[in-house]
């Protein structure tokens, strides 16, 4: 199958200094990007007219719970303990997998419907979110998040998982995910260390989230989050580490090396009072920083505009300095800089003839959008996720002019409202 | 003309404390709030179906420059003094009278999109900015901006316009507006204290809007800024304090007695650099707090929803204590605490019998707003300024289904589009 993108204004974000906007057509030949140039005259099987639209690379968000989205609103603005030991882990210990399926389909087509083309999914009952994730269309790192608790049990699933997901092509990558410094002790950290180096796989684990857990890690063991991780061979492998706000200058020498990177998810560390990651400062030790979203819950929205514009907004003032984060920085962040947290950086994040076909169309025909003295500005201080008019995920459309194509929206609504009120 | 509303959900915003959220039908008589109870039977012109629809108060913006929208993202990511001079101040000089009308046409325009029914606009050129918002419907507080420069015509055009519009029921009202106490000279303050004494009205200003401004009047007249204000009388006229950010304990007791309040501004603050406003300390003592965009430069979008999620993030990571301020603070302040700046929180700000009809409805069968485990929390943290659907500013319905009634989008947009080719 061939589709033709005509009238396109492509920001392809391939180049690491400045933005390259530029009227091109784009073919596609089934889910790979084949050409992107001008007048390209080819038969093919659909043609997209995008006048006035900005074609830009999907957006990946690098930390999420996609089976959370019942716990939006629940119990909000509490203390974390309070909030997660009266409000969530109550709720969750009743979760059926039929509820896991339908909350992280209603993420998914969040997600979608806000631009967002990859995730990076952390939870439990993983089976049953990725089949959202398959019949969403959605493209996806997943893992089982692993405790001391039903070790066995979640390793052999990741690895199950893994042997039927982990192909050249798929859609869908299973990581080992060992779920924090603070909840898997040296032994289970371990073995999922060996079980990523078996599957040839990464790793996806929350690290210095708050500054309790550090001074925990310190008292425990006697080091910090990032060495504990470092001496258990976790840095070594290709790694997704979700929030590093608390990370020290001897941190950062750890880090340096590691493939992958850091999650940055500023919306949860504000809602949550976690605090601020520097992200200048990992950015100019030249280690790579996604954007995330964390779950609905600590977050509130899958939309990554929001959390865009708030990762700049928080290290322009946390720095005092304007000038410190520019508005592609913060782009890059979410595409081809998230791809590379989760190694999909040759697969996915820009646009480029023989990358996977994952793009977004913005229509920037609108009035908080004119007129576009820059438009990369425009896009992260000013556009939403409703400003997302069409989204293509592995060379298939999934969203049209905001329609969701074969997906029923009333449908799963109908089922997570069922499931919040049976359950909160 | 009457007008009924049936099956509305309605957050009144009348409670201090706790959000009070009820199905009722809302009666309106021109642009009064006649009735708000279940089941109202009455002949009426207009009946409008508010299934599926929250209706709140409309959103008051307490700081803006309506003309700016022209600077959308234009020389961003700069310093303040480089931005300014290089970028803002070398193409004001240049805007006539007619770019003021369309760009203030489109701010506004923006801002009934995103539910904003009133704002507090100073500037110059006003007279145009003013048919603006007449041509519209918007409500608005204007005012001119008045420095050293050309003193006596900008006092004159105040009164002028002030006793033209400042009458009961009008939904324009104009304000004496020296600019800051760093740009105004003590003679230039008092000129418009009396002014202001003289035609009955309040005063909107800058005051401490970052460190070096403080260190300025501190440097020139051997005080902070609130109390050189304090000295001039300008803080016993009903006041609207723009940004407030560097506030100390002694200051705190000066502002205690103000009448109006002061205009956060946090996205503005965050992408400048300037810092952030202690809303917490304010709130605790007793002084009133509303939001505020700014102008479009400082800010990139004037919807409010952003500065709504960015002023509690902010709050929550500065004091680092998710408690610290809950979203429904966070509505108040947008609503009825904003109209409490701007001295109109007998007319508007919640919805009640006697006060003017300025509402909005938020479509919430969606799904980033499902479950509504929270709906405060829903609008606050997820939805934006696209989920409005219909806009009723004095008894009128300007948009509905988010289609704006006899206004045309597509002409400002070429005209600012023009202006911006011109001048930029």
């Amino acid at each position: 199958m061939k589709t033709l993108i005509t009238n396109a204004n492509v920001l392809d974000m391939v180049d690491e200094e400045l933005p390259n906007v530029r009227k091109a057509d784009i073919l596609i030949d089934n889910n790979i990007i084949k050409k992107i140039e001008k007048d390209i005259d080819e038969e093919v099987d659909l043609k997209i007219n995008a006048k006035n639209m900005l074609i830009m690379p999907g957006i990946v968000n690098t930390h999420t719970h996609l089976a959370m989205s019942i716990f939006r609103g629940y119990k909000d603005d509490r203390k974390l303990m309070d909030w997660l030991e009266n409000a969530i882990f109550p709720v969750e210990d009743k979760l059926e997998p039929e509820d896991i399926y339908w909350n992280s389909y209603l993420s998914c087509l969040e997600m979608i419907r806000s631009g967002t083309t990859t995730c990076n999914d952390m939870y439990f009952g993983m089976n049953r979110t990725i089949e959202a994730i398959e019949n969403t269309g959605l493209r996806a790192v997943v893992a089982w998040s692993i405790t001391d608790d039903s070790i066995r049990d979640k390793l052999e699933r990741t690895r199950e998982y893994a042997k039927k997901y982990n192909k050249p092509n798929s859609r869908i990558k299973v990581f080992a995910s060992p779920h924090a410094p603070y909840t898997c002790s040296p032994e289970t950290i371990k073995l999922c260390v060996d079980l990523a180096k078996e599957l040839n796989t990464g790793i996806h684990i929350h690290l210095s989230e708050t500054l309790d857990e550090e001074r925990t890690i310190k008292e425990r063991y006697n080091k910090r989050g990032a060495e504990y991780l470092n001496d258990l061979g976790v840095l070594d492998l290709p790694v997704a580490l979700a929030h590093g706000i608390y990370i020290s200058d001897s941190d950062i020498e750890i880090l340096k090396k590691i493939k992958g990177g850091i999650s940055h998810n500023p919306i949860s560390n504000c809602k949550l009072s976690s605090g601020i990651c520097d992200v200048i400062k990992l950015r100019k030790n030249g280690i790579n920083v996604g954007l995330g979203t964390d779950g609905i819950g600590s977050t509130t929205t899958l939309d990554m505009f929001e959390e865009m514009k708030t990762a700049a907004y928080l290290q322009k003032v946390n720095t005092m300095e304007p000038t410190s984060i520019k508005a592609y920085d913060i782009l890059k962040m979410a595409t081809i800089e998230g791809a590379k947290v989760l190694g999909l950086d040759k697969e996915i994040g820009t646009l480029e003839p023989g990358k996977k076909a994952d793009m977004i169309f913005i229509k920037t025909d609108k009035l908080h959008l004119c007129p576009e003295n820059d438009i990369c500005s425009n896009i992260v201080y000013s556009a939403n996720g409703a400003d997302v008019d069409t989204v293509m995920i592995d060379g298939k459309v999934i969203m049209q002019n905001r329609k969701m194509i074969n997906l029923d929206e009333k449908e799963v609504m109908r089922q997570v409202k069922k499931i919040a009120k049976r359950l909160l």
